[in-house]
């Protein structure tokens, strides 16, 4: 990631406003307000406002007339319950904006939680950036064979050269074109002065999807952290948890009560279902069970002792 | 409305903080911020949190790394232009939190308004406050005879005096009948040690539709705006109307640009049909027009020359 | 509940419908569709319209040309993995509709579930029914003492005669008060040729919450499950989980697959956090472990017990 | 757009369903169930499953008990009245499913409309089809001069040529190399067996966004018919209008009232600000009002001359 002198500019600007407020402020967050967070190869995380902080979901979840506090360990209490009991509304009260800078096949995923609210860049009206996101070589997996959704081992030597060569000159070559067909370079110059530019409306179709594009994105704490749990799991795409352990990192600073239920209850947290609790319940009472009295595929059997570390039992 | 010693110092408490924050402010509003703004007879409105101002939405609109503002007459004519052209993204990138007494019936309507969050008093947990809304006598209006769901001229003399007897005896007795059943007091006083009270969640149904309730209501800036086009409209009902009155000047105080453009376009503004369209365009060419050749019904017609103030063309 | 002759005509008019279509069908649902299935002294359900059935899930999940199936074995399968890993977009491809009719004060929980459409009867519009709900004796619970949001054992004798007196005659009285104020029967009868009626949408603020009102509510099936887990489940205030009750019949009726996955891995199942996971892995080691060591306090610890079913850990 | 053999059977298999439903059905959208029609060079919209019909807004509009119809004309009336006020929640009581392959770039611009059910067909699991969309010669226009995000006149010859060439190449030659990443072309063949292929979640970010995409995509009638306002419009990019054209005449065949008034209200109609109000009440009673007076910027005036097709007023 690298920004030019202007908005490294713009963004001092914006840290070194000093004003003055009634509204309740989260102290650790407030330092990284309006910092570029680099992720990946040329993307960011930005967080560009916000709005409460752990005392505001006290607060609402008591219709309270001042603060919704009485202590720390009080509010750390009803917080951790509220979480416990899925309760929802509360984290709603709270608001955050991050501008991020991502590859579009990652913008691709992301926008499918849609309970937020989102300004995309617009290729329609603007030339994007002339960046594209490329794996660094451990990040390049090849096919799992047991998970058609999965990565498996990294590709080695040869073979992991020729793909980042392909990336690389594909990308670049398509952005080429791009430019030749809008008659126009990245930073504005007209190519010839005797040809119309194709509309950028047309041209931007030419570009890889992994080309990187920006956009301002303001979510609730509740759907943050609905965000947060699929994405910053094992199984999502290593590009996007890449974001999601940014955006984790940021939660903690802004809200470290709710962080820390969020951490106990959801991330660190599993479902177990009717059939399973069986198991678990007959394990712990020392009595026998097989996988066919359980009721459990062997994948769900497998899964079970996975979630409770229990490897000598995997099937 | 009046408020307990308790509240009221609360309220002075959050007012007196003053806190430094990096984030934009919005100074007029800053200063009415927690306030309760009265609102029917034992109703208010208070600001309790808000992020973002005029700024944010130019800021957002351009995905800009620093504050997007050049100058406030090029800001002015953005917002303009974005409302104008019924762009939605940009205005959801500033919310506001208010917390509201209203009576139920009209907590009831405004519910209706999905895209926001909500915190209610919870009277399955707790008691509700001893108060419901009686209307002043020049609101208490006959039912329209034209309109279905309108009113029509303010009852007069013996049988105002009636009605309000009936609403006032009636929320009384409910509200008595409904402590005597949870055996308790609004005050939390125990009425007989002998017996125990029906579970809050019952007692509840016993009490009327005017009874006080009330909520934190968070919501972003276009949402805001769809809620108040519909309910400060004069078609509203007037108890609804007497709340989003007094938030349609909270915008004014938070986002004075924005709330210009709306009132010019949207609460100022009307839609016109494709069919009304020739019928104006015929009169401005000073060409004749009849209603049968118009196709438009008489209501229609009416509500046309209505919206231009055109009322010798009324049939 | 009882249905006027024209009501119970219309609905019959519309079972015996028999229309040919190419979209898929539910069998067993069809065989109960605009039945009105009562609930409570007066309230109903009736499911007025549907699309999909299990195999829409499949379908839209292999995003399928035809129809998505190949056996029934493999669509269950598939249909339980999604529900295990909490995919969400598969069961939003089913929609379903129900008429309602229910007390106001459960229409006023239940509307809190806002992924929903909504038609309600309006009170500002029409006069609503003479129907109020009185709980049966059996329901008829005090205040529980360990939760505040919760119900304790039934009221006795004396007090549950008064209690239900008191109900039914408030909500009588202000029914008629209510009539009074119209100066209109809910038949339609004028009382008083003499005298204007007060506006509907005024009048209808003496009534009781537990007057009963309708609407039409549409959802899809994935909402439909967030709903039903919340208000099928035993902290579900009683009366609205009657509702909930009969639309799980409903459900499986209409997407029997679905359902039981739903039973097994939602509503019988339980989250453990990742501190209570450490708890019940060193359990079925058979390793030693205290409630201080666990890091849970007394309520999670026995909320986890009690989930399992192991009474003797109780603390 | 070319359909495999087995795909155009599977089709077929589903317009050859007859099945029996108590269910309101909407004759002419049966006629076209499930049929592919084709939209730009490899694209398609097919209606796979609705729900309700014009009767369905009536019935829920009135809270009914029956088929919720007087009269056609009544519910005519009815649904014009409703159209004309902007009631929104009768319309959200339909519900229609479409399956959609389209460009990937016209994809990004679809998903912004939030309120509808989306499962896009996973390149993370599957291998995207080889086909990509490449512009007629008519469609191939300049970048606008006047409108930063519009077209211009059509490219010439040899430009239009080159511009074309360089679409068919860089599209041809990065698919082939996400073929050659993934050690597997699009038909399921291998291509080396001693080489491992690249994960495919990475493998597609070589893909140009012009690559067709395929997903079911769910939304009520009243969400609908805002997505069609907005594409449909001739501000929309000429390539998403092709889409939403096709889908208005779906419409059409589904609710055909509720069509016509759509057309009328929102599609021919115009909306006019409070003072383009004055303007047009002025040019009506003949007296003069200049820009300046209006208080309208010469944008602002020339759109309200346009829409009301007032050509000599133009500034």
């Amino acid at each position: 990631m690298k920004l030019t002198k202007e908005q490294s500019q713009e963004i001092k600007d914006q840290q070194n406003q000093e004003n003055i407020t009634k509204r309740v402020t989260a102290h650790d967050l407030e330092k990284i307000l309006y910092e570029a967070i680099p992720i990946l190869d040329h993307g960011f995380i930005r967080v560009v406002d916000y709005m409460g902080n752990d005392t505001s979901i006290v607060q609402s979840a008591r219709v309270s007339y001042g603060k919704g506090t009485k202590k720390v360990s009080t509010d750390a209490g009803l917080i951790k319950y509220l979480m416990r009991h899925w309760h929802s509304t509360p984290f709603e009260m709270c608001e955050i904006k991050y501008h991020v800078k991502l590859p579009i096949f990652i913008a691709r995923q992301w926008i499918r939680h849609r309970t937020a609210n989102v300004n995309e860049y617009s290729a329609r009206y603007s030339i994007l950036d002339k960046e594209f996101y490329l794996p660094s070589k451990e990040n390049l997996a090849a096919q799992s064979q047991s998970n058609r959704q999965g990565r498996g081992d990294t590709l080695k030597g040869e073979q992991a050269e020729e793909v980042l060569n392909l990336l690389k000159n594909d990308a670049e070559r398509t952005y080429q074109n791009y430019e030749t067909m809008l008659n126009e370079r990245y930073d504005g110059n007209i190519i010839d002065d005797n040809k119309t530019g194709l509309a950028r409306e047309l041209a931007r179709m030419n570009l890889t999807l992994n080309t990187y594009t920006q956009w301002y994105w303001k979510t609730d704490l509740l759907n943050l952290m609905n965000f947060l749990r699929l994405r910053a799991d094992h199984h999502a795409q290593y590009e996007i948890r890449a974001y999601a352990d940014a955006m984790l990192d940021t939660v903690k600073k802004w809200v470290p009560i709710t962080y820390e239920a969020f951490m106990d209850y959801r991330v660190g947290g599993t479902e177990v279902s009717a059939k399973g609790k069986i198991v678990l319940q007959k394990l712990i009472k020392g009595e026998k069970i097989t996988i066919e009295e359980s009721g459990l595929s062997k994948r769900e059997w497998n899964e079970l002792m996975i979630a409770f570390n229990l490897k000598d039992k995997l099937i």
